[in-house]
């Protein structure tokens, strides 16, 4: 509540006024300007400078003369997760005028660097970044030249930016859950080097330390996460005795649970009879897997329209907690196969 | 050769002795300004003016301010095609001192003017673009104030545009012709409203009118190209009597036939005994999918890239022409099934 001793700060409905122009056209002027006339524009902008208007961030940088786009940044246009936060990020832009440009490091981080050296001379209003491994000190300088950024998964080390993601945790704690509850023993973890693969991991070890299993976890660090690596550890598992392959399997994301599906039938191994598979993400390609593919889903296109709300203003961080909670999708390669001798 | 009555134009290697640079560091300036200094830049650009340097047009948009970016404009990130075309091309891009900002239409008409009309204002020093339905004229008018554009795949209408495209006509007869060498006699083709789904279909036609067998052609069309148009479809197909199913199809994408394998395995259907499946595309999941998926390869990557090196004029459009064959790629969809009595 404003205090008794200052004036009321100046609000859309003064600077409207004042302007002579609809409350409309004055929040549109600071929220869709592209629905605005330029002649319209310039009248609630002179407006806005003379009652001295604030208004929400989003507002402020625009009138700092930042363009109406926000730059996504993405590492790796292969893996459909990034094409869902894309399109999830460009139909919210879309709703309120804004537009967003997607670049692709390619998992480079000296051209991860070049693009946001990039988006500073192209004057982006936001940053939704994706980056490779920690958060580039590109990335602050431009906040603190009043360009926000909002990260989308996690980024490696602790930090406190703004960010949205699925709970990576619990969903890897869903996913061992489950194979545990198919009387699995012997799971494999498989996973690439990113921090929200950790978090997944950390999940899965959460399930087993709660289970009365009692069962040991064999983790596979990978060094990337697509389909090809996925099909090289699943050779390396078939040159394995039978007694010491793993009975279920956890992989870190859907390219690499795809491979490694692909992989262990070329191998001739018979998934769910020999082990059961469950990968992450649900991408589309996981329900058309040669045996459908067990998986979280993790909500990608709202992760990306998340990102555009918070940039604009619309919506606080604090309230998308707990909003992306992930699920379990079981399929084919976890269901449960009828019960044969223990192996020895 | 210059004429002997004019003095020969300025080369590249003047520009450097006046500049006192290196030929390299000239060079880099029109080519990959982003390894001169500011200051080396500013000394090359103006040895240029002074002798009438005018290198080739990459050069001479960069001088007339515009950016280091190329913008790709796509009409849909769901199709992993086009995320292999933006791939192909930011590789090349980096590989050139070249950034590529890509944005997403979402198959909206209006959405992808207000891109180029953003595009404009970036300054993009050239557009690739896979335009939802013709060429829009906002393209027309920035090619005309010396942004130019190539197109990747085929546009509506006929002319003569810089566009780089695989051979979806011999794609299609190809795909046709494979099916018929397999004793199909009752093949439907399925795809959407575009003209590169047009020219396959061409293409398919022609193969059966060159063919002995004397098979008539059925063809359904569809409002676009996705997994779940595919499996709608795959649903009436599985409610006409058994004589009036095809034997084959032909679908104008993989996400198409993806789809439409799925609904048919799911009505109870058995691929490739019933019917024989031929997509296109070959994206990384048709290896993948749940009985592996024929399909004719088309190099999306390679066509990213060739992009990106026109508008560098690195290349010419007639040296491009046939190096983008496509080929068919035989997998379990299509594969010989054991001779069984004629149907009814």
């Amino acid at each position: 509540m404003p205090s008794a001793h200052r004036p009321a700060p100046a609000t859309i409905k003064d600077v409207a006024a004042r302007a002579g122009v609809s409350r409309a056209t004055a929040s549109y002027t600071f929220t869709q300007p592209s629905r605005v006339s330029d002649e319209l524009r310039t009248r609630v902008l002179a407006a806005a400078d003379e009652l001295g208007y604030v208004g929400n961030d989003a507002a402020r940088r625009l009138r700092m003369g930042h363009s109406l786009a926000f730059g996504l940044l993405i590492s790796n246009t292969a893996n459909p997760v990034y094409a869902e936060v894309a399109a999830g990020a460009e139909r919210e832009a879309a709703a309120n005028g804004r537009f967003i440009i997607v670049v692709n490091s390619d998992d480079d981080p000296q051209r991860e660097r070049a693009y946001l050296n990039f988006f500073e001379s192209q004057q982006v209003s936001g940053i939704i970044a994706a980056p490779v491994g920690g958060v580039p000190p590109e990335l602050l300088a431009l906040r603190d030249q009043g360009t926000p950024f909002v990260l989308v998964g996690l980024a490696e080390g602790s930090h406190d930016f703004p960010a949205i993601s699925g709970d990576n945790e619990q969903g890897g704690y869903l996913a061992m859950q489950h194979l545990l509850d198919q009387g699995r023993r012997r799971p494999l973890f498989v996973g690439g080097p990113h921090p929200h693969v950790d978090a997944r991991l950390a999940g899965a070890r959460r399930a087993l330390r709660e289970s009365a299993a009692d069962a040991p976890l064999e983790v596979i660090r990978t060094s990337a996460q697509n389909a090809r690596i996925g099909e090289e550890v699943a050779e390396r598992l078939a040159e394995r005795s039978p007694s010491e392959r793993p009975d279920a399997i956890f992989a870190g994301n859907d390219l690499l649970a795809l491979g490694l599906l692909h992989g262990l039938i070329g191998a001739g191994a018979t998934v769910p009879d020999d082990l059961s598979l469950v990968g992450y993400d649900d991408i589309e390609f996981a329900d058309f897997a040669i045996v459908p593919l067990t998986t979280i889903r993790h909500p990608s296109a709202a992760l990306g329209a998340a990102a555009v709300r918070l940039l604009l203003g619309l919506e606080e961080e604090s309230n998308l907690e707990g909003r992306f909670a992930p699920e379990i999708v079981v399929r084919a390669t976890s269901l449960p196969t009828t019960p044969s001798a223990p192996r020895a």
